[in-house]
């Protein structure tokens, strides 16, 4: 089993702090932005006697209630095609333990979410990384590149759009280029939806849409990120396979339920008018644009513009990022404060790629990106690995 | 992956239920006992904005504070060796996955908590029973019994005490037994102690108090039971061993973080009064006599005396403990109500063990137990396969 190589410099994090120095952590996913009152009262004005084991696929009330939420983003599901989970990561988990077998293979465009990698270990299923390029934006690799890849033991190819780590936004053609591998090859497509709402530019294209290969696609989604809801832990693995669900459910029932005071606040957060995301989308691309432009000012950075969910990679002049990460909470400081990122390496299936790359994660306020790049600005100037 | 023998039956409950009957759940480890005011109330009276990833741990105040309660019942551990769970669930599976490798084998006392088997499933792990026996009251196997399955790949042994699903507590003697094994052999001791409190003779004896194995120990722990929490999903994984602690973090980072609410939840809980367990456990004693008493006054059942936890294992004079449970559900009402219960052949690795027996968990007040007990001794009266 890997480490998390966003946790990993999670001490030297810590060991700054201690020092004093603040830290902007542009390094996880985590925003700033408040978990919507209604949301969180919902659970503070609960009033039940005895907190029970819910179903194994959740709350029927909120499956049912998802069911809406799903049609109001074009997905048109029922609620027995839907597992509530433990955050999206259990619905990865659960994804990957129902559909493939010891020594199956999955493809995923790198960089990619580093998890994935963890949960397949887990699941005994070997990662086949085919890289995507910074410098047209981390776009799909054409579909030549797939099925060079792809041999009998192919079982599947995940795909998280909007993207983490690239913030890639996948377009209509893109998606139908996976819908004909996927179809070709009777492939599962696990799709990771958890930053829909937050595209730039056009809406995000759902697998769930995509004709033809209904009964191959895997939703792996999460309240996390849409409502700022990280800590509750709550998802949903969806699927129209029903031999797939059923496989689902088993280790839904081993684990006994998802989280029971989460479930209220996901259910409530579909009644939330619709002008939430219009805002939070809106404070996401200014925090966005302030990055990108922060960024690619900066001399012999390059930093393209993501068209969804709220990161940046950014190519820097530095010898390693892993090193270059970890100096920046070891050894420098501006203004009593520096910054944390996420070395692209660990999102590199393919040892050696990332070493130039870092990730951005913009969850924080305009205020503190500016604090935070002038942090980054200073810290490029004086890395000593620096190679322009 | 088996299906839950707990859970399977559940769509023949809900059938009945639909049909107007009422049933009474002795079949799963629901208590109907009130979580207390005071743990709920905690996250009521919350007042965070943003509902935050924990650390992959648990939040560091909940792990201190869990060192107390630990203290409290006798356990020394510092909150560094603890891991918050998703359940005692999670803790299970981190054990396994931390400890185990695929093909290594486990030897668990039969019956066992069924689930087990579905997590070393998933961990491409074999679990090795060996019985325990009703007319003893499923006593621990003697130490010969062990070291005759005892192999190369063995590499643990999995104690749940209090038992699930026999109600036995283990005694010191037994608990020596297993440390001679474990020390003899270099085993894993998992340890699963979620019934601690709930014991009618001797105080439970902690597998974390057994000298000379402290580095072999993992313990497995949840506050569902405890504080009738179940639906929070809160456990903690805890063990000296730090190179396994290191192992199990890596599974932790990888699911992020253990649910929010429920550790403000689990918490607030370890400060109640000394009497929360005095009363509780004086409510399932009574359940506990009630229901033995009615069990072995019915011709041809026998149900041992349990020492802790919520269950009780009966021999009942059936042809099949399946059959008969699902046919309580479709085939039988008495005063338009019915009884779940637990075959017992779900809880055996052996196959054809347990089609006598069924498990019985007393979670229901007790004229509720009363009349579930009338549904059965009138149902052993007329089921179509009666052997006696």
């Amino acid at each position: 089993m890997p480490s998390s190589p966003i946790r990993k410099l999670v001490p030297y994090a810590e060991m700054a702090k201690k020092k004093g120095i603040q830290v902007y952590h542009l390094n996880i996913g985590q925003p700033d932005i408040e978990t919507p009152k209604m949301v969180l009262d919902a659970v503070r004005n609960s009033n039940f006697t005895v907190l029970e084991y819910s179903h194994s696929a959740g709350n029927e009330s909120y499956r049912k209630k998802l069911v809406e939420y799903y049609q109001s983003v074009g997905i048109q599901v029922s609620y027995d095609q839907i597992i509530i989970t433990t955050g999206g990561s259990e619905a990865i988990q659960f994804g990957f333990l129902a559909c493939l077998d010891e020594g199956d293979e999955v493809i995923i465009p790198e960089p990619f979410y580093a998890n994935y990698n963890g949960f397949a270990v887990a699941a005994g299923v070997k990662v086949v990384p085919i890289t995507s390029h910074i410098n047209n934006g981390f776009a799909l690799p054409p579909f030549s590149e797939f099925e060079k890849v792809i041999t009998p033991k192919t079982k599947a190819i995940v795909l998280c759009n909007p993207n983490n780590p690239t913030g890639y936004s996948y377009t209509r053609a893109e998606m139908e280029i996976l819908r004909d591998l996927v179809k070709k090859h009777q492939l599962f497509l696990f799709s990771d939806e958890a930053y829909r709402e937050f595209t730039y530019g056009e809406n995000q294209v759902s697998a769930m849409n995509m004709e033809g290969i209904e009964e191959n696609i895997i939703l792996m989604d999460t309240i996390s990120k849409r409502y700022s809801a990280c800590g509750g832990r709550i998802g949903a693995l969806i699927t129209k396979n029903k031999m797939v669900y059923d496989a689902a459910m088993k280790f839904a029932q081993a684990r006994l339920s998802p989280p029971g005071f989460a479930q209220i606040a996901g259910e409530a957060a579909v009644d939330l008018p619709k002008d939430y995301f219009t805002d939070t989308k809106a404070e996401y691309q200014k925090r966005r644009d302030l990055i990108v432009k922060r960024l690619n000012a900066m001399p012999g950075v390059f930093c393209p513009n993501p068209g969804g969910a709220f990161y940046a990679m950014a190519q820097l002049p530095i010898d390693d990022s892993d090193v270059f990460c970890q100096w920046l909470l070891e050894s420098f400081e501006f203004n009593n404060s520096t910054v944390m990122l996420a070395p692209a390496t660990g999102f590199y299936g393919t040892p050696g790629l990332g070493k130039q790359e870092v990730r951005l994660a913009y969850v924080l306020n305009t205020q503190a990106i500016e604090n935070a790049m002038d942090c980054l600005e200073t810290a490029l100037k004086v890395y000593p690995g620096r190679t322009l």
